[in-house]
């Protein structure tokens, strides 16, 4: 039997030159994480399935889950998303722990999804939190980082921007106003405002039932935020007032359309925009959730945001943001004449490479001609040879 | 319902000092494989499980297989090993390939078995090969690399010995002792040699099967290697005349009872071994092994081998060789009087603690003490803190 080559359906292969630009990623990432002073923690990629199925939606919790029964009867399953895990973690420390605890992984998850454009079933994600902290300086942190994040990549201010809405607020507005039977189909409205045009707005809510005056009413929540409810909101005040001067190189937008469609958000909520025309859509999101812990009988105030490296790879791409050149180590080939030159080589023309910062490819074919092994070298990226 | 916080059997949470601990390993390994001009490769954890019930013997493929099937009736299975991926990436681009490659990988694997000391059923595994070199200074490159890890973390001479010897020699010395019959036996023998008091050796050998004669032959072999047929194996040739030579601060032995039970082996075979006496084993093995691609209907000799890191972390452990402290940016605590400082810490502040290569913790709970605040930031390890 010969067997395919291919890779599973929607996972990926990561050949040296694929794997480059994974790890470049992952690296740039971890330097903003690192500098901010957060901790890299992991856990393993099997969890038990209650932990999905007891709290998510339908979608993640059973349709999206690889689930699946071990050889000792326990249901288990592929991580879809790490904030469970990250939950476990720090309930199962919770005495020891000291909180507010800032917190990063970049986690390997599954979902079985058809796999598209940026989408595939295996994915890696930056998470990072801040836990047990109700402090409105903890998402202005948040915020910023994430700004910084972009920066990191040589992100400029016109390529994207970050919007941020706050789910106290658009609560307090629906209750203010009387909203609360239409509140979902508020919700849904706010979050499919930007993807609808202007003009078929109105003709879009009338089809899901809102009526004129309540569209008035969205209408007016969008474009003049109600300044009167907001400052019961001291978390989006200090945004307000605080994230456009702390990092101006980023176009942080307040934006009420913004609420996050998945119910565990409380606050503050956030996405990225990619403003590149051919690729206009959301590149993360997150916010406050305040009800982490509940799975495990604890509770803790955190806020958080999970970033993807396929939509990240994407954003890369499209605005042309890979650098020239990977940061690898210089390549020196070694071309002998025979095995008798190998004592030299190991003893002194490597231990001389590896001095001055370079790493080393050896052409061991010694029965092939000079010629073929000079060019074996050159394809193999030394751009220098050496001759023994 | 309340969760239970404890990972999955067999698997590990990694807090921040754990992941410290891991982190340093993956590390200092990559470090020296790229130093070595080796390039970094990647898969996915999911395979097909045809990849692993078509190769390998019962044990690894299927009662140590984690294999499921998948909403869409795949069958697929968690990699309990690195190898045959590697296969399938190489045989997917064979064509395009420049061998020899020499390519390395740190994967997560699984494998269904009772977890004890220094075995879980998740780990991960530094896997080093070269594909596509028949050259005996392959076998001796990978040797040497192997002595470079040890160094790399700073192991001395005494504290462990990489052993290697070679199938071919043995299968040669069994066919000219007409021993055919009683390969398998010998196999056996030879694997348990050092494992058995030399007193019980005889009572052994007797029991399994091999009379006295052989027992002699055996004996023999072991204490005084065939030197007429080593001659016929240039590559064993060369790594007796060169390895002790090009890294004298690693104790090499040619020891002709590593024979590796695990059939795909076809030449030079060697493990290291920890020579403490409270963890006295096999530290990894590996070795050449000419039929890797043979599943997907291609040819190609490669030497290669797998380090796990759950036994790696028990040699440094034993011999106390973790560094007193992990290389981490150090720490500035942030003590603010309250929100009015924020501006100050984002824009003067932090990017003065990041241009002198630390990094930060901000203290937001303005309501608190000083003194607390003070305490909180000084047991996250702010060795030094700035107020505001």
């Amino acid at each position: 039997m010969t067997l395919s080559t291919a890779p599973y359906k929607g996972t990926r292969d990561f050949y040296p030159e694929d794997l480059q630009r994974r790890n470049y990623i992952f690296q740039t990432w971890k330097k903003t994480m690192l500098e901010s002073g957060f901790s890299e923690y992991d856990s393993s990629i099997i969890e038990s399935s209650d932990l999905y199925l007891a709290k998510s939606g339908e979608e993640l919790g059973s349709k999206q889950l690889y689930s699946f029964v071990d050889k000792g009867d326990r249901k288990i399953a592929l991580r879809p998303e790490m904030t469970p895990s990250l939950a476990r973690l720090v309930c199962a420390k919770f005495g020891e722990l000291q909180f507010p605890i800032r917190w990063f992984s970049i986690p390997n998850c599954f979902r079985y999804e058809r796999p598209q454009k940026g989408r595939s079933r295996e994915f890696w994600q930056l998470n990072l939190d801040i836990i047990g902290s109700k402090a409105g300086a903890s998402d202005l942190e948040i915020l910023y980082i994430l700004g910084k994040i972009f920066l990191s990549f040589g992100a400029k201010k016109e390529m994207f921007s970050i919007r941020y809405g706050h789910r106290g607020l658009l609560d307090s507005w629906i209750n203010a106003e009387n909203l609360e039977v239409k509140k979902e189909l508020i919700y849904k409205t706010l979050d499919e405002w930007h993807k609808i045009a202007e003009e078929s707005r109105s003709t879009w809510m009338t089809e899901i039932g809102l009526d004129l005056e309540e569209q008035a009413k969205i209408g007016q929540f969008v474009k003049h935020p109600p300044l009167d409810l907001i400052k019961d909101f001291p978390d989006l005040v200090l945004v307000n007032q605080q994230i456009r001067q702390i990092l101006p190189d980023v176009e942080y937008i307040f934006d009420t359309t913004i609420v996050r469609g998945i119910a565990y958000y409380t606050g503050l909520v956030f996405e990225a925009f990619d403003n590149n025309p051919e690729n206009n859509r959301a590149l993360f999101g997150g916010g406050r959730y305040d009800n982490l812990l509940d799975l495990f009988g604890k509770s803790a105030e955190a806020v958080g945001v999970g970033i993807g490296d396929l939509t990240w790879d994407g954003f890369l791409d499209g605005w042309n943001l890979w650098p020239e050149k990977f940061d690898n180590l210089q390549k020196v080939g070694i071309l002998a004449s025979g095995e008798d030159k190998l004592n030299q080589i190991y003893t002194e023309t490597i231990p001389e490479i590896l001095k001055n910062g370079k790493t080393y490819e050896i052409n061991y074919e010694f029965d092939r001609s000079e010629n073929k092994r000079w060019e074996s070298l050159k394809k193999r990226n030394c751009e220098e040879i050496i001759k023994l």
